[in-house]
């Protein structure tokens, strides 16, 4: 029996009950021979009421400072977690990012990790204790200051020490069963995900399944440590994220053409009309946008009409950077010498992932055609090796999710029943 | 304009509009030309709220874990009054208590100060910053563990820091205007004390006065380090605690005869009853006590009734340790070998205090009539060299205060009014 490394989310441990269920889960673990090692975020709601503290107090929180005050929520979800696994008659000790070894680069409020050196981990396990690390925090290189690593941190913080420890698993504790073929919010057929090689989790990740962050399955591959997605309070088997497929009973897991069908209506959708159709537009465009910080997302260029020369280049973003973008462009309008600007904040992006598309021609036109069937139209395309997106209205969303989910027949057996909870395909 | 330590309290920091009006008064000692370094405490009532937190995990928190989980307390309201402070224009970073360099013993909650190196601290300043610190926390030497100084620790870690900086001034801001001739809730007319000396400060602490914690005293006398009492609300001159008397206008202010009338009803009283008057039988006492760590304030005998060779032997302590001490002296009946215990929680202790009575026969005289004039009862007396205390029935404690403090002239003239927020005698 190796080394575990256990991930439990804020719902997990919401409240005082849910950390004696969560320490009882990691007992377990403890007396099945493994060592462990738990990374724990925030209670429940505390880090977004710190940030209403923050906003309280000043407009702007300054990066030093706000990681200071948010690192205060793990601080409280380690030491009480801890608490509750020696109330379980089992010895814990609790580490701050710092005291783990997690080492960041100075980026505040989104910091990278860039070593971990878990020395007091790697004593307090061989001591016998289970080790209970705060998520989502680090300690900068540089200046000793405290760092955090932004949304989803703490699964970053899971795999970095699982790979630094070389943990036989990464087990993420969330409150659903796994990564499913779809949000099953939207489609009630969709399926929990038994297998999923990283290279398809990760273009769902970057597609708009929430479930694991892009970061963490990017560290995940680079290190090879194999995740297992799992619910803290249903106890069954996830969803395992590996290089590998694994073994079920005697059947070993085989790869499936389509993954799963992701989508995301947090986007926007920026055209810059009228740009002239020569070397060096489409840079200066980007330029702009990257001197303002703003990460983008699909880019999609038109031919140009052949009367005007001019061309049509549009692209997505996150919607809380639209503005900053927008004024971006305007600042530079001289420079890059476009029409007009058009902003569409009511778009959706479904995209459908599988590594098997590369061997099978058909998945472009059959995705097509189910949208087409679903009278969903097409505003954008960009595909990749193992993924296509379209941008379509926000309101189409929905429908087409369930009708690309059907037509490649992801959809579970309606007599199979269970989604959330079961037992998978 | 030397280097300035200003402690703010939990009840100053209550809430954002709490934090804000405290980081304006920062900014004025700043503006005025100091350095200047801030302790600050957790919110309002942040720390019993995780007490009883960590009390739903588990009955009996370990060590080592509630002080990882009390920290957090601080850690928030030391990153929101950073920000604040930068909100006004003006630079600040805050220092957990291990950063700040504040090494303790590894006596978890109720760490020791052994050693302040802010090299931290120094450097910020340096850079123009206003420095925040966490108070009542620390870092062992031996484990590196996070530790906290208990009850008061934040007015230790002020003292603590203003002695290792060199500090001109300790200020410890508070919601009340200073320390008072007696506890205003009970003695309408008790008087601001506008200078008061170390020793007698240290008694008024020991005697249940709770604006100073007698650690916090005992610091600051020890490295000469001036502390004044002041309310973070009024922003008048307080109480300054020192070695040498201060100037006020053109006027050095006079020791007093008598500082202050001081009570505590916190206390019980434990009487062990028919002890043989033999050397060892006290020792033997109060082995037992200190063996269960319990510690007590007075101790008194009374002369052994000449007909049985047996006496009895009274003794104080905290409400909270009586049961911990009735059980070590059952335990250790045979070797004692007394007849039987008594326990009293329904007691109450004034003390009288004043480096004039030294040189002033008539002081223990006046106090014992005063409460006599009162028909108050003595139960027990205990004398230090600038100290009387009386034990009473905890009914007759306003009463015998408010008696003893006119008698000895401390009563302010009605005329001057304002106590509260007053400018003193």
């Amino acid at each position: 029996m190796g080394l575990v490394v256990q991930k439990y989310g804020g719902s997990s441990v919401a409240d005082a009950e849910g950390i004696k269920r969560v320490a009882k889960r990691i007992v377990e673990a403890k007396k099945n021979g493994h060592q462990v090692v738990v990374v724990v975020s925030a209670m429940g709601d505390t880090t977004d009421e710190l940030i209403d503290l923050a906003e309280q107090v000043s407009p702007m929180p300054s990066g030093r400072e706000f990681d200071m005050l948010l690192t205060a929520g793990e601080r409280i979800s380690m030491a009480l977690l801890a608490m509750a696994i020696k109330n379980l008659g089992h010895s814990a000790q609790s580490f701050t990012g710092s005291q783990a070894g997690v080492i960041t680069d100075s980026v505040h409020n989104k910091a990278r990790i860039i070593d971990v050196t878990p020395g007091r981990i790697r004593t307090a396990l061989d001591e016998g204790n289970i080790a209970i690390v705060a998520g989502f925090q680090g300690v900068s290189q540089d200046k000793k200051d405290i760092t955090t690593l932004g949304r989803g941190g703490s699964d970053t913080t899971a795999v970095a020490l699982a790979a630094a420890l070389d943990a036989e698993v990464c087990e993420i504790y969330t409150d659903v069963d796994g990564v499913f073929t779809a949000d099953p919010r939207v489609v009630k057929k969709a399926k929990k995900i038994d297998w999923i090689a990283f290279e398809d989790m990760l273009e769902l990740a970057a597609s708009g399944s929430k479930v694991l962050l892009h970061r963490c399955v990017e560290y995940a591959r680079r290190y090879n440590i194999p995740i297992h997605v799992r619910s803290s309070f249903s106890g069954l088997q996830g969803t395992w994220v590996s290089n590998a497929p694994i073994q079920q009973g005697d059947q070993k897991v085989e790869q499936a053409i389509i993954s799963g069908v992701a989508h995301d209506t947090s986007e926007a959708k920026v055209t810059v009309v009228g740009v002239p159709d020569k070397p060096g537009e489409a840079a200066s465009i980007f330029r702009a946008i990257a001197d303002a910080e703003i990460n983008i997302d699909m880019v999609v260029q038109n031919v140009s009409a052949a009367s005007t020369g001019l061309t049509d280049i549009s692209f997505t973003l996150p919607k809380t950077e639209g503005r900053k973008a927008i004024d971006a462009l305007e600042k530079a309008r001289t420079v890059i010498g476009y029409d007009s600007l058009r902003y569409d904040d009511q778009i959706g992006k479904i995209s459908l992932v599988g590594a098997g598309m590369k061997t099978n021609p058909g998945v472009t036109a059959g995705f097509f055609e189910a949208l087409s069937d679903a009278g969903v139209n097409i505003e954008l395309i960009s595909t990749s090796e193992i993924r296509i997106s379209v941008v379509t209205r926000a309101d189409d969303v929905p429908e087409a999710v369930r009708a690309v989910h059907t037509a490649f027949g992801l959809d579970s057996d309606s007599d199979e029943a269970v989604v959330y909870g079961g037992t998978g395909r």
